[in-house]
């Protein structure tokens, strides 16, 4: 098991290794050719950086029974449930880091949340595997928060301001290796009142069926993210809250919510 | 006015300026410091690569009136205009090169089509800029064939493989700037054949309606690109025929079909 980070130094971002409370700079990427250099930090002292800035960025839309009939309830709607793994996709200009903050437009509403999710990180080209082999070109697992304006989500022709939004998507703490998914469990808290608490690898389709399933269509490519949805049913968030996303083995993702102009 | 190219020797690639039938190879890129090399080839021999690898692929998905009002008539559905400018996403795993082949996977079906589009390619980073200055974020303008598979479009929940599997996205040959966009006209050829020719600026949302629209809410990065849609009824392709594109003042996007395994 490595915890891989990306932390920033001046303008330069590195890779580098958690040990316990110290943090081990590292020549090279995880995707690559890598080694460990003498320099060492402590962790408390680090600015970490997104963990990766994938080439495509996947993202199961909706993967949770509940979430799907709890959401569909409160819209007033009927649950559909999706028939097969079609997979959707977020942006890198959305993208910040833990501790960074998510900044909600002065003209998004009151239906602004929070979605919880289990990310997996690609370590090595993938195309046309099977869903036995599919976890094999998996590098490791992080955290995501797919920040949504519902009412932009209701009214636009397509997801692009309601999901995409610059800081709309919080990716970390780090990337950890060598996971057990049916071990985990993903606990959301807001202002450190728990709001959310389910099996992470409760899913409709898991991600060996969508890796596999992608990759008779498209190139992964090391670097690249898949964001693999949420369960339950988010809560509204404003300015001055703290959003929490916990999951086991991984660690805490932590962003605050700031007002825009 | 410079056209701008990128191309392969070996592994590598690089930019480079056409002038005539030379090409004149470029150290650096046109998004950041650059100079002219001593170093030059005979434009016919250079392999050309994508002009871009974008952060994020913008991409309209509906912007011509004649193309809505013809393929809701074929579909047999109401025409839908879309009341405002909002923005779809393509991936970088389904572009390919000026030349290179366009893949027909053995389980698409026959309506497998081409839509020729302008591509906007921008050169500076931009944030809520304003219609009239949106132009000047603008590197120059490229050519994309966003090749579709219309039953995976119509059956799956997302355009995911309908829109972005592996080879669908040609984009190129190369970015040329300074060009006036109502002096364009976008001609598409089948074999030869003349399928479509429209007034390439006729759109329903220009690209300073969309720029300024998008960059309300999103960065957008020096490389990033925006597709800015298609206009006319596409025909069926499939292996063997061969695509081309071209629009007035930029050049020809040619490539051909072949059969997937």
């Amino acid at each position: 098991m490595t915890t891989w980070c990306r932390f920033k130094t001046g303008n330069k971002t590195s890779y580098g290794v958690v040990e316990g409370d110290q943090m081990i700079a590292v020549e090279g990427t995880p995707f690559g050719e890598h080694k460990r250099t003498a320099q060492s930090y402590p962790l408390a002292s680090v600015k970490l950086d997104i963990p990766v800035r994938p080439e495509t960025f996947y993202c199961v839309g909706i993967n949770y029974k509940d979430h799907i009939l709890k959401m569909a309830k409160m819209r007033g709607v009927e649950p559909s449930f999706p028939p097969k793994p079609d997979i959707g996709y977020r942006t890198n200009n959305a993208l910040i880091a833990h501790d960074e903050d998510i900044v909600k437009p002065a003209d998004a509403g009151d239906a602004f949340q929070y979605e919880g999710e289990l990310v997996a990180v690609f370590g090595k080209r993938c195309r046309n595997v099977s869903k036995e082999e599919a976890l094999d070109y998996v590098l490791g697992w992080t955290i995501g928060n797919d920040v949504s304006e519902r009412n932009w989500q209701k009214i636009d022709r397509t997801l692009w301001r309601a999901k995409n939004t610059d800081t709309f998507k919080p990716m970390g703490p780090w990337i950890v290796t060598g996971l057990n998914l049916d071990d985990m469990t993903t606990v959301i808290r807001v202002n450190g009142r728990e709001t959310d608490r389910f099996k992470t690898n409760n899913m409709i389709f898991d991600a060996p069926t969508y890796i596999s399933e992608v990759s008779k269509y498209c190139t992964i490519e090391p670097g690249d993210v898949m964001w693999m949805g949420t369960d339950g049913v988010p809560e509204n968030i404003k300015p001055g809250d703290t959003v929490e996303i916990e999951i086991t083995g991984i660690g805490v993702l932590r962003n605050k919510v700031v007002q825009g102009k």
